[in-house]
């Protein structure tokens, strides 16, 4: 199971009700955050988010409304008596600020808190079932985007055949994973005579804040779900620019170029009471698009 | 008009809907902020909070809960293109945090931000209507308490009887501070023939987190309304004095002590859902006490 849930949809200036980022990622029974703007702890009271189970936190970058609510966030767990560490995955800086923040408040964390300084695109996580990598998007401060991506077998095992060329039940886990047999008495088993194709490992990839810059359709190519942000119209395409923001449209065209399964779309503008316009102007050009709104699951 | 907002009531761990402390004063037409926890910028525009009026801002201590929300709230008027100053009132250490927020950040506010450390007791903020000082409560780290004070003549002119003793209008502002009037003539008018007591001044103190510290009677001697904290109920004072807080009893107490005009209590730890017991247990030792419930406006 991989799914986001969404806790923030606006952009810096809360307004409407909207909140600035925050997402939850649900990758089987574990939880990871990505961003965490004011108020984080309290939508995750309201939408029922259980934040004993997140391991992970992953921060894009260090504008407020992208952190604000983490510190916040940690002190609750660490009130709540929390032990279970957490890895903790952003810009250099937000180590120093946290530091800061625990040392005047005379405070030290019950919980173990790993900080991982984002200094270069690739692989940040990786255990059996799943592995998270960032990629470099264009703000106005270091910015990073992140994807999660299942692991899964690529092959699925047909047990009627497997038994019929005799696979012994101790290979079966090597065929998940496309292994021809070798059989003791040398007799090849190709791997497609006995197994079928599995289904595909998913994937979601997360834009942060970010300028259009098509060197991200590289990083997020083919994921089955894009979450980009679309602060504006396309009609305001001069001011996202400006202020390294993205429209509609741009965000549409990303999505469309790295022929993603389904585009999310987020980060609204406070100028922006209701949201229809950005639906319709993004369906233009890629179909497969919905606006993520606050307290909705979106499965993957 | 002297008036306390309450847009927080609740202890560190958010709970019940009920928020970490943050109040705002009104002084005739001015606004001043006293604490700041995680979310005030929401609950500012829930209660319809002119933040554009605000031109002080008082900080107790640097425990998250009474300071996490001012940065979303400092970049938000920024945001929101604020130009008039501010005077931010706070534990030298806060400084550094906003500092190195604003610069991860890349951001300028467009307004100026006067920080001012605490450092001693003692007046802060003298206007002609109003003063604010500070008191030393004691709390696991550095703790201030604030007291507003509305200034005010302590005579009111009765018309009828300066005129009868031909004390001229340009007189009657000195006459309203008690000065006697010495005529052209040298005849003296005794300030109380021709001038009636005015109606006192009033103010308002804040005692922040503290433990039970009979100190604190001098500090708020006599004000018209006392805000003590009273994190716990009375069965729970060795848990209170073990984490630096009140019990409804002691916050009592210290009212009676103090002879003030009224106490409102706050600062309810997340332990309690219904706060009944917290009214009953105060007025048991001091009759006038109120809850601080959140949107509810106390005039003095």
């Amino acid at each position: 199971m991989l799914a986001v849930t969404i806790l923030g949809n606006n952009s810096a200036l809360p307004a409407f009700d909207r909140h600035p980022t925050a997402q939850v990622i649900t990758m089987d029974d574990r939880l990871f955050l990505v961003d965490c703007g004011e108020g984080t702890q309290s939508q995750m009271a309201k939408y029922k988010i259980r934040r004993s189970k997140i391991s992970h936190i992953f921060i894009s970058h260090l504008h407020g409304d992208h952190y604000f609510g983490l510190i916040g966030l940690l002190t609750s767990m660490g009130l709540l008596g929390r032990t279970q560490e957490i890895h903790l995955y952003a810009p250099a800086a937000l180590k120093s600020i946290i530091d800061l923040q625990l040392q005047v408040a005379d405070t030290q964390l019950p919980f173990a808190l790993h900080f991982h300084p984002l200094v270069q695109q690739g692989v940040l996580v990786k255990e059996n079932t799943f592995e998270v990598s960032c990629f470099q998007v264009q703000h106005r401060v270091e910015c990073w985007g992140f994807h999660f991506r299942e692991i899964k077998p690529i092959r699925k095992i047909n047990p009627e055949k497997a038994l019929a060329y005799q696979v012994p039940a101790s290979f079966f886990e090597q065929l998940k994973w496309g292994a021809d047999y070798l059989s003791k008495t040398n007799e090849l088993v190709k791997n497609e005579w006995v197994t079928d194709s599995g289904s595909p490992a998913k994937s979601y990839a997360y834009s942060a804040d970010t300028v259009y810059d098509e060197r991200i359709i590289e990083s997020v190519k083919s994921c089955s779900l894009l979450y980009h942000e679309a602060t504006y119209l396309k009609d305001m395409e001069d001011r996202a620019t400006k202020r390294f923001h993205c429209t509609t449209a741009q965000a549409a065209t990303i999505a469309k170029k790295a022929q993603v399964g389904k585009l999310l779309i987020g980060h609204f503008s406070s100028k922006y009471e209701r949201l229809e316009d950005f639906e319709k102007e993004a369906r233009e050009i890629f179909a497969n698009t919905e606006l993520a709104i606050e307290g909705v699951t979106y499965k993957v």
